[in-house]
């Protein structure tokens, strides 16, 4: 079993960089917080005996050898970048689980046949830069890396000038051992109400549920809050509220198997004595079932652009992020049951709500992910907590499963 | 008559300073660039003959004088400052009308009985800092200075430490002149559709509609947009959408006596996958009858907290701006007519749907306004448009109501 002070402790410390304003993290893929701690991560692993190869994404890749020179690396990992008001557990949890599996199997003297890589991958949350999971995505070949590069913050900058701003441009090509992987884990926080109300330590995900981000970019006319008539008016603000509660509508009408929101919402010219002339959104789609996905998007469209002819203002739609649902390797998902029941946790299977790394690797490599439960299921939010217990049955499964698949 | 060309001159050179990005100016208050276009306008009103004072606002008085040492000034002006998207001519013609009837005044060799104060009131637009017309309301007694130092822009600047900043904290104290004015005249574009649908050149301003800004704070969860179950969402983004269509619907229900939108939006943690968690946005509403101002504000209030109550959410409502509606002094509107009218300029009376520095100087001097058309009727956008004409039209009447009513 591992250790379940030193993995707590590990994310104590990890937690004091990029802290945030309320208890959490704002520790943004691409910030000079985010190389502080991915520094941390480096020293740490190094201290394990671990060594460290980067691909040009910036992805991590921490090696302990296997005994047999032929054996593929089986993957541990998750990501240590966060939300802008992020909590200490999201993608952290997964990352440094997969050093604590490392420092136990030292403490044990543990080999194994196949190497283990722990991986820390690069801007998983997808806030600064959209998509989420951009470079498990670009190893995974899902997207190229030139158009990684392209991908542009709030303020303008690309992702590839901000990687190499902070130093972790590596040398390895991106993808280069996506063909050459046996397995790979990712221990994360449920992040939703599921296994705690169940009273269960430990998530099995079978799936993982589809997303779909779809970018409105409506365009009405700046004008005289005051002396615009009302019938004169072209009000993007007024069409943008209609298109929110119309997202709610549709999302509603597939329940409980579909959610549906905007969390990026953008008005300009933000005046307070100014009709809005422009806004911009995403609505962020979910379900496990792609042809809910479809419906919901293609519903936004048509719903949107109705909303829009009727107040004379021009609207337009753009995927800015998306995954197909996710179902895990059989194989993989049954190691994760199996080192549960092993163990003693309380389990059940489980739909991952979110999106993660393992959903693009899952493409490329056999893969399988465990859940422990966070408090009110809440996440993405500084106050996202989960007990020293759950991080501990989570990180045990995780390690005994990996170890199986790397053979003793 | 004035010389239209060497005014609209001058209004295109004061558009060098802060240009926008689309064909208009970004020279909102207290920064460089207004400091800046201050410094032209002294640079120009010294040239012609003026002398400066400044009082601890920032407002700028420059004073021709006249041959009666004991007559009180004749006041006119208006504003430089613009909104972050604005146009060439609000605030900026009746600055520069005012330095221009000057100039035609030397040119013709006149003489006033009065003295004439061409004026430049700090921050009129509320856009930086709410609540507009911030300086002619505390020259007029209407808030403290201390309160308008506080006033914070989005980035948590003060009023105070910016005017500092730029270095137009002046030494006489604000209002010191509040009580020596023998009249004050603005000059302004329309910023709505009337004079232009009417054909008419000069709007006879006989009232100013009131206003009212309210700042609705809703205060909901931030939490996993992807794994957070559709009823155990609090989603601050889509309270704000129903309260913006209930605006829009409170507004209607009053028209054409009334109007109605939020102009400035702010989601927390504006994030694509996080349900947003606050929102903080400025309803706008105006009418030139002050019951139907109260009925607005009511409305807003109790629909707001029924809508948020239903979500299980919080809402707070503030009152971040105001004026009751205006009726200018029938003495200083009948020179404006007169003037008209004996240049022969088509004319009607009209009611300003804006709020301006006059509306708050009218509470301690005789005061009136001249509009001139503007294209589309459309302001607070950079593609703000006169004609050369129309600024002709409306700087003669001014030059004529200030000159006449200064007695040469
Ligand atoms: N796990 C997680 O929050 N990932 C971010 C991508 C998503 O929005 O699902
Ligand atoms: N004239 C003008 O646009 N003033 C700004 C204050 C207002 O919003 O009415």
């Amino acid at each position: 079993k591992i250790n379940p002070d030193r993995l707590w402790d590990s994310l104590m410390e990890m937690a004091k960089i990029g802290p945030g304003v309320a208890g959490g993290n704002n520790r943004q893929t691409l910030t000079d917080e985010d190389s502080e701690g991915r520094k941390l991560f480096q020293k740490w692993c190094e201290e394990a005996g671990l060594s460290m190869a980067v691909d040009t994404m910036g992805n991590m890749f921490l090696t302990r050898p296997g005994t047999d020179p032929d054996a593929l690396p089986v993957y541990v990992g998750s990501h240590l970048d966060t939300q802008p008001t992020g909590g200490k557990y999201d993608g952290i949890l997964g990352v440094l689980g997969g050093l604590e599996l490392v420092r136990t199997m030292n403490d044990l003297g543990l080999k194994t046949k196949h190497p283990i890589v722990v991986t820390n991958w690069t801007n998983e949350e997808g806030t600064r830069f959209a998509p989420a999971m951009l470079a498990s995505g670009v190893f995974a070949g899902v997207h190229t890396q030139n158009w990684a590069y392209d991908r542009e913050d709030a303020e303008g900058k690309k992702f590839g000038d901000e990687l190499k701003r902070i130093g972790w441009v590596g040398d390895e090509e991106v993808g280069a051992r996506k063909d050459k992987m046996h397995a790979m884990f990712e221990l994360h926080i449920e992040q939703g109400p599921i296994l705690e109300a169940e009273g269960k330590d430990i998530g099995v995900v079978t799936h993982g549920q589809g997303l779909s981000w779809t970018q409105v970019t409506v365009t009405g006319k700046d004008s005289h809050t005051g002396s615009t008539p009302m019938p004169m008016r072209k009000n993007a603000g007024l069409a943008m509220a209609r298109i929110l509660e119309l997202v709610d509508e549709i999302a509603w009408s597939h329940a409980p198997h579909a959610v549906g929101a905007a969390g990026h919402i953008d008005v300009y010219p933000n005046s307070r004595n100014v009709i809005p002339g422009k806004t911009v959104f995403t609505i962020d789609f979910r379900s496990p079932d792609i042809a809910v996905i479809k419906d919901m998007e293609d519903r936004l469209k048509i719903g949107g652009k109705k909303i829009c002819d009727e107040m004379g203002l021009e609207v337009e739609f753009e995927k800015v992020g998306g995954f197909d649902p996710v179902e895990f390797d059989q194989g993989c998902v049954d190691a994760v049951r199996n080192a549960a029941e092993r163990l003693g946790y309380s389990h059940q299977n489980i739909i991952s709500g979110a999106g993660h790394d393992a959903c693009w690797i899952n493409k490329v490599a056999p893969t399988a992910m465990i859940m422990c439960p966070c408090v009110d299921g809440l996440s993405h939010n500084e106050a996202e907590e989960i007990s020293k217990d759950w991080a501990k049955a989570g990180a045990d499964v995780l390690f005994h499963a990996v170890v199986e698949t790397a053979e003793i």
